[in-house]
């Protein structure tokens, strides 16, 4: 899919025509937020492959930087993403999309989110110490995956 | 300040201590949600005297890749973002913060989140057009700098 060309600053920033910026690695980060709740699942990137697929099919499609390959979120673990919208920000360079997830879960180490640690912190005070914030897995990832894996 | 040093994957996945990790350009992406509600308001960069400044003052503090310099936010438009807790994903390099508003804006442009359009789209139809999400500028922008910025 072609994208349209970017224009001024002002298109770019106030206008209502998609003018996507990837950057100099061909990606764009891509925020992924539950449709439903506001929770945000994980930041994955997507190229302009990505994108397309994720357009054409409705399913998030996102660009391994581990893989190094076009990654159909889902493929390996069965935890897809449902795409219900589509925002991207002031600049363009930045997606947010708000999904459903088939399964019930997000996160390859087997949580509902990649964000299920807190740092303890307060201002001024920081001990490095992460607080769990879920507290069981979703699913198995060694089941789903057969072994440990990034991207 | 000092930060832990990688572990095994293990360890950063699923243990609990802070091991971030900063790109080759020594960042990493933040995306920052409003506490309260859950609207993802922006990403912005971080390297680690953005973070550390963040830790010790409990106001987000960003890296401009524009301006390439420390970026207290608001210290222009005075749309600053107190911190209430900080996650971190499962390879750790990625953040996520929660905040208060001290205005009631995060946007450059003006408007409360820097996603502000959203993509009309239904999964294999897209024609590139945006639809605004918010009717109004919360604050001029113009008023705040004096000129469009960036960054």
């Amino acid at each position: 899919m072609n994208y349209p060309a970017r224009g001024s600053i002002a298109e770019i920033e106030e206008g209502t025509t998609l003018q996507p910026l990837f950057d100099g690695h061909g990606l764009m980060p891509c925020v992924t937020q539950d449709a439903a709740t506001g929770e945000v699942l994980m930041v994955g990137w997507m190229n302009r492959e990505a994108l397309t697929t994720t357009l054409e099919t409705g399913m998030a499609h996102y660009w391994s930087r581990a893989r190094q390959k076009l990654w159909a979120k889902g493929e390996q673990s069965g935890e897809a993403q449902r795409v219900k919208r589509i925002l991207i920000d002031d600049d363009q360079d930045c997606l947010l999309i708000q999904v459903e997830l088939t399964g019930g879960a997000s996160c390859h180490v087997g949580y509902r989110s990649c964000f299920f640690r807190e740092l303890q912190w307060r201002a001024g005070h920081t001990d490095f110490h992460l607080r769990y914030l879920e507290t069981a897995k979703v699913y198995d990832p060694v089941a789903a995956y057969g072994a440990p894996q990034h991207g």
